[in-house]
């Protein structure tokens, strides 16, 4: 994880304009920055780093002056202290840096937002149009609006059946290649130990055991750190994210999926505190994000379908499909896969969409579980979901009594102190890795210690504990290690830590009572809750998921048996299971502090609704709890990633705040009929590195200020100066084809940087026509499904349509929307009854 | 479910303004309006008719005309065949009215944009400043925000844990006295049924049965009918039409609660085709209305509490919580409460809203089951969730094989047919009851006529079935009648009519194979359907998913039993029950089409993950199959209701519409400063009949147009007369006291009409300053909050900051919003890298 900040945090972009250290001194030399503060009375650093910096090139007039006059309650006490991090990663540092005060300029944004330009429109209408073509065609609803639509709907259907399925094949693909190698490793590691337990000499069983977890980390360590370090960690950070609507570079690549799917086997198999559950979830969105294009840029492949889909509003529907197939996968939870991505990507909600989403998720349930009953010889015994599942519960387990409920409260609250103290160790140990562990070679290096380390712990764990348990009758336990237990028992701490972390969860819940003895749950809870934090952000693909549970697991059983031990009515408390579940949930909440979405997992993945409430109520305390001391570890990491992120809500309390002053200001504006060479310069130059300009247009007179008509892009810019759309060649070669929408597409998502692209002396003098291509963005006079998203969206009543002066031309209600619709002769218009 | 149209739909104010008959010419009187519609060439009907009223006392500009002559592409074909539905009412009608194509005026819309005027953010300001004073408060997040938004938070959970135990425990209520009062029921005609069967002269036990029935119906239908209508039905519609933002009158009082759960309990037990979970879900919800404003208008006690939350933005997050935790209760299902809510009112998604729905539900579920387990003598097994449960499937039962899938789907389309012709049936009923059945007597006697047929079928069928069953040795039947089977024996007919519906789905599901012969199911199946098309709709409160669940577990097992006869291998469709479940499914959605949210309660009902995918897929084909006949029954309801509903989605072909073509215009604007006359005038005029006013200001000279600076709303206005805000008595009372947020709150939601206010012929020509009440309405210097939200919602990348004049002044993008959070001294700003 270390690395979202140093490696992964560069956009394509921002990796060639490098010519941006430049504008450090103004920002950072406080000599010169600060008399200017004094001047512009309080109004924030940001601000002034810009005016000083665009004052070189344009004039700012009065009203910018007044707008930064007008700011007065803007004075905050950490504006000297916070030192850019860039500058602490070069020379040593004095202090830790602040960075959690800092925005990365380095993440682009998605566009949720269609862009209703006149290309745009043309297109939709072309399509609308087939609807008269088909008028005989007798079919209703979403069936009448136009066959291209039609098939636009199927194709998503199927793309999301796809998704679902591939997401769950490589589910599966997971699952059997770790249970095969971690089986031969613990079934080597096993052998071996019984050999020198008799023979003396374990510390050449120690050495092996080490040498085998380092090597396999190793392997898993290099692909991620040298070939594509976006795919170390769990991954949901960064989805996270790209749902919120940051394009985190290169995340959804295909190299990164194949990175993240053999790094997963390597860790998990290198016997690392991780789990393989988190990934799933990136390699479910990486999926999607492939499929729904049509082709794939790394491979130089297009295969011409899909080509609708080209454009952040689809991708990024497709991607929360394939996150919610991810969840789904992991842990048997369609539901809870829906839910996630509902909770990191609200901005969507929609009942078609969120339907193909859960279509996604049930798909890729059941092929994970179709194929995995076949590998374990129950073809068609569909009843185990998931990578990770929780297992049956007995029914007499899975009472509770309403006094139990405060002390599952309490638990709720000890996993939200545990969890905090551990994302505030992660912190610490991120920032430290940022500052000193960035090499990659440093990287594996780590990693192959932390997996020796881990090995070796476990060991001795193993060697000094005495927790001898009697073999039962029905051999449920894989790996049991006699060591220097008598005969007939076996070493209780050897199979906790000799079987992978799914299943130890799993033998934590369900165990009869004294399986384990305090003694070793303790021990078991403090080391693994050190091991994980440690592991954490390593340079390894893996997940934090499985790992969280295992601690909650152990702690909640031991406060199962502490309780039963400490009542005189034992049976009161019959089972450390239901304790441990409710550790787990507390455990896992207190560190990711995911709400809804988890509560639901965790209900799907025990498979009983019953323990709906006492889930919901420990995760809701651990989450209120551990965020009074700290966020949740993926928010931490997001924040040290210095990622753009827009959170549930606007701050409570910054109603005196107006757009007027949180805006950037001045703008760059293009007029419409724009010489090439004002934009080629605009877009080369680094300082108003801006993604969208606005349009305006000239009035009267060069005094008055131009009013705005539209807004474009940056990408747009750099494919219509590619395709020198420029006025005069239009004139002089009238056989020129015209630029379609098509061509933007072909382009997306890696538009050339503007570098790449030559422009002649000649051609600097030509004049572009920004009109068709812009977005008419305020507003104003828009089409009626932006309308309606706007009333939908916002649950408007009154939306007031003015004109360029801003004045009263008409008022949408709801009323006016609503009377149009579908009927058989495609868009009808319903009449407003006069009573 | 009729007098929706009929009585329902007027709202308070529409009640009031019965001059709108006048305008009806205008519109209706071809002769009149078809010159102009040629002269506008093709704009539509309402628009020319709203120009020909306002053209009386308004200029139309030249700029108006222009922009109806800007829409040449809206020609459509019904324009002069739809008489609207009024007018038929009363004459006889020479022809069906196509209501459907009319839109209810009478229905005024939810605000859930906050007003931002100058009040609003003051009192926003004032709890905000409160942080400062509690700086010392170590407090992270939102404990930070401000000690009054820390109680604002507190009390949402208070008032949505409220609701959860309020509603659980009217389901609770409404649940034991159902059991109580059928058990009495049936036990009656039971014993009255053995006694004749061997003494002859069973018509008089038909009498009987007959006579009970009517005569809790009577009660049922008395007050639904004469006291409140809005009471009648399911009332998930009215519930849908609230969460979209429409304001169906009087459906959150406390008397239409208390006239629900009455009224389902006397419906249930006269043994109507009906349920008792979908009126759950209207009692959730106006419990939710109720508490959430802290005092009830029909009781006249204000309890000086949640004042802050007597907004519509609040209370509809209120409402959908209590919606919610009705579907929890219901079905036992938290989970698909949420969804259910989320679908049906889609426009505020939020992370911790949707957890506070999430918690009302899971209460509400935990209330009921306690509260039954301790009724049913378990205290403490909470495994019985939910009114209505499917009953533990056997695991062998779960199971199915990828060869069934397509069975599946089959029976999914099997019950898309079946639903369209419920609906189509029940459409044309319920046409028939708007236009002949709307006098309340008539109601209750057709209620009446509804039991006493329904009573007789039953009776008949019983009397000549010949399916006879050996008595089980559990005796696990509650009712077994033996009629004229053999000793030992019992009718299987009279056991599934004799039950609550709950019980005889329950027993498809469950009973073992050869319980039921083939006749019996399929004449079931056949009398039931028609039963319940014609209960629906009655004046009596009841639901209609136990029927058609009914209706698809009867067919359904039918199925299997005909599946295991027809083929060889009869072990392969071993268990009819899982068809009944399947059919169920395919039936109820065939009917409701409801989506994600049936999906997830069904699946929670069941207990069972497993059969997710299957249930989904015929969910899926019911509902494609089902729309391309016909709208789901709750749409059709709404429809007829003529209620300005807004759809998930703009219709898909309509890009080439914009905000100017669908837009009300001229309007009504009034000034900054404006005569009191003018504004009682414009407020009584029924013509101009809105509920929002721009607010423009005159710049310069008369000729050029004003310019907008806000939006005030019809209420606002109101209560500004009532307390005679005008500028003269302001100053002349230096001491009176400030208009305050409070005075809009205590007036809020039942704001007097205009008619009741009093203002002399001095007074009106006082003068009124809007300034401070006004919201300044375009997004273009709006708070942080409001630009959060548009970001957020829509997934904005790019918002262009224009002034008065439309000039560029600034641009906002995610990265200025993003820079602000909450840290321990209260706002922060982060601040921008520059690389």
């Amino acid at each position: 994880m270390a690395n979202i900040t140093k490696k992964v945090s560069w956009s394509s972009r921002g990796d060639e304009s490098g010519a941006a250290g430049e504008e450090t001194p103004l920002l950072n030399g406080s000599e010169q920055s600060r008399p200017l503060r004094q001047m512009s009375s309080g109004s924030t650093v940001f601000q002034i780093g810009r005016l000083s910096t665009v004052d070189l090139e344009e004039e700012i007039t009065m009203e910018e002056v007044k707008s930064e006059i007008r700011s007065p309650l803007l004075f905050f006490p950490f504006q000297c202290l916070s030192l850019p991090f860039q500058d602490s990663a070069r020379g040593r540092p004095k202090e830790i840096p602040h960075n959690e005060k800092l925005l990365s300029l380095k993440f682009e944004s998605l566009d949720y937002d269609n862009i209703e330009n006149q290309l745009f429109l043309e297109e939709e209408r072309r399509m609308s149009f087939m609807v008269n073509a088909e008028e005989w065609f007798p079919l209703h609803a979403w069936f009448t609006s136009g066959v291209a639509f039609r098939c636009l709907e199927i194709s998503r259907w199927v793309i999301c059946g796809l998704i679902g399925f591939l997401t769950g094949l490589i589910a599966c693909f997971i699952d059997i290649v770790v249970e095969e190698l971690a089986g031969l490793k613990y079934k080597l590691i096993k052998e071996n130990i019984v050999k020198f337990t008799e023979a003396g000499g374990l510390s050449i069983s120690l050495l092996l055991w080490a040498a085998l977890n380092s090597f396999c980390v190793m392997w898993g360590a290099i692909i991620v750190a040298f070939i594509e370090p976006v795919a170390a960690g769990s991954g949901i950070p960064q989805i996270k994210c790209f749902l919120n609507g940051v394009k985190v570079p290169r995340v959804v690549r295909l190299k990164t999926l194949v990175v993240k799917v053999v790094g997963v086997i390597f860790s998990v198999v290198g016997g690392l505190t991780v789990g393989k559950e988190g990934p799933m979830i990136h390699s479910g969105a990486v999926l999607a994000a492939g499929i729904s294009q049509g082709r794939s840029t790394s491979l130089k492949r297009d295969f011409k379908i899909f080509e609708y889909f080209r454009r952040d509003t689809e991708k990024r529907d497709f991607v929360s499909a394939g996150a919610a197939a991810g969840v789904s996968a992991a842990f048997g939870a369609p539901v809870g896969g829906v839910l996630f991505s509902l909770e990191e990507g609200a901005s969507f909600w929609n009942q078609l969409l969120t339907w193909r989403i859960f279509f996604a998720s049930m798909i890729s349930t059941f092929t994970l579980n179709f194929f995995l009953s076949i590998y374990h010889n129950k073809p068609g015994d569909l009843s185990n979901p998931g990578l990770l599942n929780f297992g049956r519960f007995e029914s007499e387990a899975i009472e509770y009594n309403l006094y139990e409920i405060p002390l599952f409260i309490a638990m709720g609250a000890i996993g939200g102190v545990l969890g905090a103290f551990f994302n505030f160790l992660n912190y610490w140990l991120t920032i430290f890795r940022i500052r000193y562990v960035h090499r990659p070679c440093l990287q594996v290096m780590e990693a192959m210690l932390v997996a020796a380390v881990t090995a070796t712990v476990a060991f001795i764990m193993i060697y000094f504990s005495t927790d001898c348990q009697p073999l039962r009758p029905d051999h449920s336990e894989e790996y049991p290690l006699q060591l220097f237990c008598a005969d007939g028992e076996y070493n209780s701490m050897a199979t906790t830590f000799l079987n992978t972390p799914e299943r130890s969860v799993r033998s934590f819940f369900h165990n009869p009572t004294g399986t384990y003895n305090a003694l070793t749950l303790g021990l078991f809870t403090l080391t693994y809750f050190f091991l994980a934090c440690w592991t954490y952000g390593l340079a390894v693909s893996a997940g934090v998921f499985i790992p969280s549970l295992l601690i909650g697991a152990a702690w909640g059983r031991l406060c199962g048996i502490l309780l039963a031990s400490t009542t005189s009515t034992a049976s009161m408390w019959a089972d450390p299971g239901k304790y441990a579940l409710i550790g787990a949930a507390a455990q896992l909440g207190g560190i990711v502090r995911m709400t809804l979405s988890l509560t639901v997992i965790m209900m799907e993945a025990t498979g009983n609704v019953t323990y709906g409430l006492p889930i919901m109520l420990v995760l809701m305390t651990a989450k209120i709890v551990g965020d009074y001391f700290q966020e949740g570890l993926y928010d931490l990491h997001i924040k040290l990633g210095s990622v753009p992120f827009l959170h549930w809500e606007a701050p409570a309390t910054s109603h005196w705040l107006t757009a007027r002053e949180v805006m950037s200001s001045p703008v760059t504006c293009l007029s419409r009929i724009e010489k090439v060479g004002t934009i080629v310069d605009t877009l080369s130059n680094t300082s108003t590195n801006h993604n969208g300009f606005p349009v305006v247009v000239q009035v009267s007179g060069d005094d008055e200020p131009a009013k705005l008509c539209g807004l474009i892009l940056r990408s747009q810019l750099i494919v219509l100066l590619k395709h020198k759309v420029f006025v005069e060649l239009a004139r002089s070669r009238l056989s020129q084809r015209k630029l379609q929408l098509k061509d933007f597409r072909d382009a997306y998502p890696r538009f050339p940087p503007i570098q790449s692209i030559h422009v002649s002396q000649d051609e600097r003098e030509c004049m572009m026509d920004l009109t068709e291509f812009m977005n008419p963005t305020p507003y104003t006079d828009t089409s009626l499904p932006r309308v309606f998203k706007l009333f939908r969206a916002l649950g408007l009543r009154h939306l007031v349509v003015v004109d360029d002066d801003n004045r009263v031309v008409g008022l949408v209600t709801r009323k006016d929307l609503a009377r149009y619709h579908m009927g058989k002769h495609g868009l009808e218009e319903l009449q407003l009854a006069q009573t």
